[in-house]
């Protein structure tokens, strides 16, 4: 009933291409086989499979038939909605949304691009509306797993892009001819990007006249001369096991930096260029951010249950659940799924149609997570803190109870609510979440993944419907 | 299409009835008639004129075919209770929310201890499960305005209502007889409770062994011998005008301290008698708290609303709009109103149906409201406070426009954004949300209205399904 | 051996001198019979009271022998500043800190421009110099009590001053010949100024190039021709008694909006004129912050012991302050005190010797308690709200217990720990702290009182002495 | 001038001497040569070191002439507390407050202790008052470092120690005879203690009657038969140079859960036997609490100013400090330092005389310091996590620049601020502080480490002498 997709290659081949990637300094020859790697790349098999696995969810149908990734599914009823997120949330649960940039994630965006591509219009090099159309008809035909580098570097912040007159502000053209554009420079955070099958490289809205250098947008391979992928320091632990970091040993999604090197895109691949306007427009006016952002709240939703669940677990095999506060505190965190979980809703059942006929999830439902959802995980990695400040840190490595202490160690912290081994890896996923530099990674993460949120909030002002708001405040002053 | 409801007395007549009212130390004669229960009756008026004005919203029909106002409907549809919802809020938006008391929120709470009343029970006295049914019949075939009384007064939570031997710890049984029960003691903000018809006296869940003496619910008319109600002070202010305070000189829904001497109550309106499980019972067991508070979360809106036009309207007409900061924070209230409304509609489609068949709208959702939406709300203050501090302090009053200075005033603060008087009307009514009284007890009403916040959540944690949040912490575990 | 200080007339005949103040619509006639201003009016009269009453505190000798409020006095030693903190806080304790503006806060300025007047220099109309040190004789001489006008109406932030073209956008000169200058304009929020002999009008810093025609200082006569103080709404309650409302009706400095229309100044009581760059230089340069500053924490720590004191009484005569979570709360409160006492403590330790051999508080102190007391004072009051949110709502009046209802009002509210009307009086002091609008106004003057409270904290950044922060970044970074 | 302090043996020999310390689940031959202890080791030679180098500050003189470290100094005047501040903080600098335990932590502890042993008595056993005493000069005469285990291990919260039967959730005495008493059981967060000489093994207060077996307090070296200290994971990440990671591959102060089986302890160094009473009083009536905390708090303010330092050089280096926003954040940063030191200030300006002469600094600032202080910086490292979220997220390591792609990264990340290697060394400090499992220890650290902190706050409710705020609100109500 469902079909099956084959991309011509598959993913376990397609990584173990060529590509200059560096990790702790030296450039990892075979990703797949890199043990920081391991975790993360099962999690991006992970999400292959289901497609096989449960393609009811995760496969869809183009209307020529072809069997495409769910996430890439040109949405145009509430059930399509429904089905998206149920695929976006069995993804999720694969990492317990640790994986933030899984295919599924740009997938939505590049399937937005396509089907509103009429924003890129064209020039005398080429028609970007063509491009991203066609494009998107590449990355479903190959099923392909695409990563995106959107972020320029925090160089000089008190100078514009253009202005600074820094090479390495961003990505900027250098040279362009019949056959396509030159670029060099920089982005970073491109997470996961290591691991993926081809990049898209753009802008986040800012650009200012003067910038168009930099004011493109493109895709390129991973594998494409000229482009380099420096890995930040993993949280991958090597001298600790999964027992001792049940998230920060399996889920370490390595963001990286890029840098370009007179790498060249064929016209084919370019969807912006030198153009401030269209750069500025490529996220918003797509409705690439309103379908990446219903991947992105259901993802972080899946998080939240997670935190939310070792909170509980905490309380109640420390033997802590019964005192009052604990109790509302535990309360609050339900009080803050329910709110997750209704804006989800909402920003489906608020979907409107747009011009191309998409049913596009509601962007203010989204923009209000993006705000409060940081908050509300910080809070809940508060109360976990707050539950076994010093038993988190007080505990003993998987290599302890297989050494000579372990029959010790396992009847001095066993008590009647539970085994020494299954109180300690308790302990220590709790450490990973509000601990470890990879629980820290993620509440940044969460904070600050679709862009900065002073300019989101602002945003969400300046696209709010305040009709209703107004007329409130002018009956309330009528004689 | 829609019945015409009629009681058969109106509202107007009844309210006149006598009855023990206090304001400002001194007996009420005439409630109808004291400027201070001006603004408050208008809007109860505007509750029973809607149901002539759009009985599409506003009536529904029994199966016998009888009208009754919307609110105690029995909601056996997503559209009984959207039609619920529309009526909860043309309601509520008449006073902009802030009158919290309106008929309907107990008339929900009525309709559902009618629908489960079995809850209730009977003994060798009576059955108090045929009474609360017919209770519903009488309320719906005259049309009533119940307030109700549910707070014990805090005399000294150091000890048991019971234990502590204090006749005013709330409202006590003294005596019974074949006919009824006598009843004497207190109860604490009864809210709008002057302008009321009948009053449902209960407790809130809580009671200990030991408070049997205290463990009722009945119904008794406001006017019934040994009933008094003294006002606390009034927010309502003669010396200015509706220019000066145009919510404080409207809306003031003045809560009121009830006593009983002696009063009797036939055993036909007794609910609950010297019943300490069931009286923890009444209000949850019942659902009257799901469909009361639906009305709430509804209301809240309203309020917000206001709120938030009013941090919009002085951000632009002060100048402050153009301010990245200030839009970050008007974004943030539009993030908070999404949530709230997120919220409400959750609390719809996650509705389930009770024992009785009643379409019950969702707790979660709703605890979630209660205890998000008062720190949600508190903010949106804080906003308009940090806004216009100075210029709400700073406002000339009405009779000063009127008087020798007013043309003076009238040039000194116009701007080019707004006149003079617009500009102070709309700092006044800022003033009266985040300054005045009446917005304080505004706030305070948000937190404590529905019980103790501490204890609402505790009962979210223990309400709550976690099964997916401990699957996760499980499967995370996992080898 | 304290000389005794006797202006030339005293202030209680003094006050009545003609002005025109308006209240609620209308000229007040005699200010000093005004009933809305007699607890403001008893509490300045206590503090010339206090000159008598203890002279060994409040009175202080000039060089020259004579006796002045020690408020004026010239600190050059430790114990200067330490009479001065002692002055200070018996003046504060009358009102309980809600008087913000008695005589000595703006007498510590007016000593810090005499005693650094060269900031103000001369130019060909005048000496400024010279000016502002026989200002200061004058006030000396005289015992007076200055009001001031600092804060320019809020009409359109979007525009500067000088551009809005806006003639009440601040006070602005609009003549001048050899005798002296004409202004017209408007100043806000000038608060206790209807009972001030003289007014002190001058802008804070943030004038620009352009706003010259509004950079001036100047001081004038209350009853001065021209001069108009039109009063915001009075918080005082003519219906209630002190017993209902014991500070509201007692300590509302009413805040006003003075108006000048061709009002003259004569050129001896010039201090700046038409110069941004002194104008800006006018409060912080010649340390009338720091000296007036220190007024305003030691002001603030009586404000903060009658809060915290209502917050310990309810949690013990509510029976609350057994419970863990109470006592938590009240444990912050004292952490809190405990804060404001060091921060006075240490802008006296830390204080720093001026040009001119002025002791001269410490500025880093006053701001940190600038930023950090508002916070800490809103939670005070946040605390007291959660301990009785219901009671303070729920409080007969003075009137009801006076009336029928008294002796059944006296049994049912009175506890084992404390009598009916004790508590009732309690709580409504709680109230006016937490709820009423002049407990609101009085929180709202802490975060605003001092100027905008994002730039006192960008200034606090500029003026700060970062070398030990950054000699730690630069030793941590050492190989 | 000051003597020369020399312990019998040196430091670096002693901690090299047989010991039970397991790290990463094996024994750890030579913690002097454990590269994971080096950074702390180093900190701890270095607390030795300065006692040569500058002795007029880091030691002192007893009554009989010896030199003993200042931290074990008596104080009895305003110049010895400064003196202990001055020692401390440049003992705190070494490490930037970093290391929580260092010596003249315990050491103050220890000093109290014996000042005030008359708190011990004694019983038919020993005289506890006697072995505090000598256990005072016995670490003077060896110049020792002591560690400590105060923290039980968190089992089972919802039964009491000595009620869940459970052997090791605490310390408990197993036998005794007239050598000396026979302990097993366990103890948690042991910081630092490998590198210790010897162990101060006690209780907080909160021991319950029926604790008996667990009410104990004494003294065991390091290297006791049956003592096991097993280290929690470390921080210190052999794959990255402390380029890569400032903090963390220097200061780990590994903390440690520690298992006594049958170990020995002769009567003389035991000062506490089965007597919860005592065992509540060891560390406040001692006033154990008011020195060790005073050590605490100046050590806060080597921590808070290097997070500071890192904020204010994030600011400035990234292009950042000109927007008002974050301006007013650093200004805000500025406040709490003012704060922290005015809190250590008032702990030594208002200390009290001890009934043993000891001057006794004042517990009410030191417990302030330690509700406030987290508070304070948590802010800080969440106003550093603003400005730089991405950038330290995507920051090169050590290796890369010293590899092939060094040229093109130092060119890519050198701005005109500052070159490319200091750059991402601050970044790389900034994450160590708000992002890796390091500065999230050291978080925890500041809100956990001297005791549950809503009993630290009860405390402090308790003892506050709240006389001067009941006097306002009596004063406050009188008519």
């Amino acid at each position: 009933m469902h079909g099956r997709l084959t991309g011509r290659t598959p993913y376990a081949e397609r990584v173990r291409s060529a590509r200059l990637v560096y990790l702790n300094g030296a450039l990892v020859g075979d990703v797949g086989a890199a043990p920081a790697f391991a975790g993360a790349l099962e999690a991006v098999e992970g999400y292959y499979a289901l497609q096989a696995e449960r393609p009811e969810i995760h496969l869809a149908r183009r209307a020529d038939g072809a069997a495409i990734p769910t996430s890439l599914l040109v949405p145009e009823t509430a059930a399509d909605l429904a089905k998206k997120r149920a695929s976006y949330k069995e993804i999720a649960d694969l990492s317990f949304g640790m994986l933030g940039r899984t295919p599924d994630f740009i997938n939505a965006a590049v399937m937005a691009l396509g089907a509103h591509s009429e924003v890129l219009s064209s020039d005398r090099h080429a028609s970007y509306e063509d491009n991203a159309r066609n494009y998107y008809d590449h990355v479903c035909a190959n099923n392909l797993f695409i990563g995106h580098g959107a972020i320029n570097p925090q160089i000089d912040r008190s100078v514009s892009m253009g202005g600074s007159g820094h090479s390495h502000a961003g990505v900027k053209v250098v040279g362009h001819d019949s056959a396509g554009i030159t670029v060099s420079g920089a982005k970073m955070i491109l997470t996961l990007a290591p691991l993926a099958d081809e990049l898209l490289i753009f802008n986040m809205p800012g650009l200012q006249p003067g910038d168009e250098d930099f004011a493109l947008a493109f895709a390129i391979p991973v594998s494409a001369p000229g482009l380099k992928l420096i890995c930040r320091k993993s949280f991958y632990k090597p001298e600790y096991s999964t027992f001792d970091h049940p998230l920060a040993n399996r889920f370490d999604e390595i963001d990286s930096y890029m840098i370009l090197e007179d790498a060249f895109v064929p016209w084919e691949r370019v969807f912006v260029f030198r153009d401030v306007a269209r750069s500025n427009a490529f996220y918003d006016k797509t409705y690439a951010r309103n379908h990446a952002g219903h991947q992105g709240i259901v993802r972080g939703l899946a998080k939240a249950e997670l935190a939310a669940g070792v909170a509980v677990r905490l309380a109640e095999d420390l033997g802590l659940a019964g005192a009052p506060a604990v109790q509302e505190q535990l309360g609050e965190i339900a009080s803050c799924l329910e709110l997750v979980k209704a804006l989800i809703a909402r920003s489906e059942t608020e979907a409107t149609r747009s011009e191309a006929g998409v049913l596009t999830p509601n962007i203010v439902a989204i923009q209000s997570m993006r705000w409060n959802f940081p908050r509300m995980y910080q809070r809940i990695l508060e109360i976990i803190r707050s539950l076994a400040p010093g038993s988190m840190l007080a505990a003993p490595i998987d290599a302890d109870f297989a050494g000579e202490n372990g029959a010790l160690l396992t009847m001095a912290l066993t008590s009647a609510k539970l085994p020494a081994r299954e109180r300690i890896q308790l302990l220590n996923l709790a450490w990973d979440l509000v601990g470890d530099a990879f629980g820290q990674r993620q509440l940044t993460y969460e904070y600050y993944h679709a862009g900065e949120p002073g300019r989101i909030s602002a945003g969400q002002y300046k696209n709010y419907d305040w009709r209703q708001e107004r007329l409130s405040v002018a009956r309330s002053l009528e004689p």
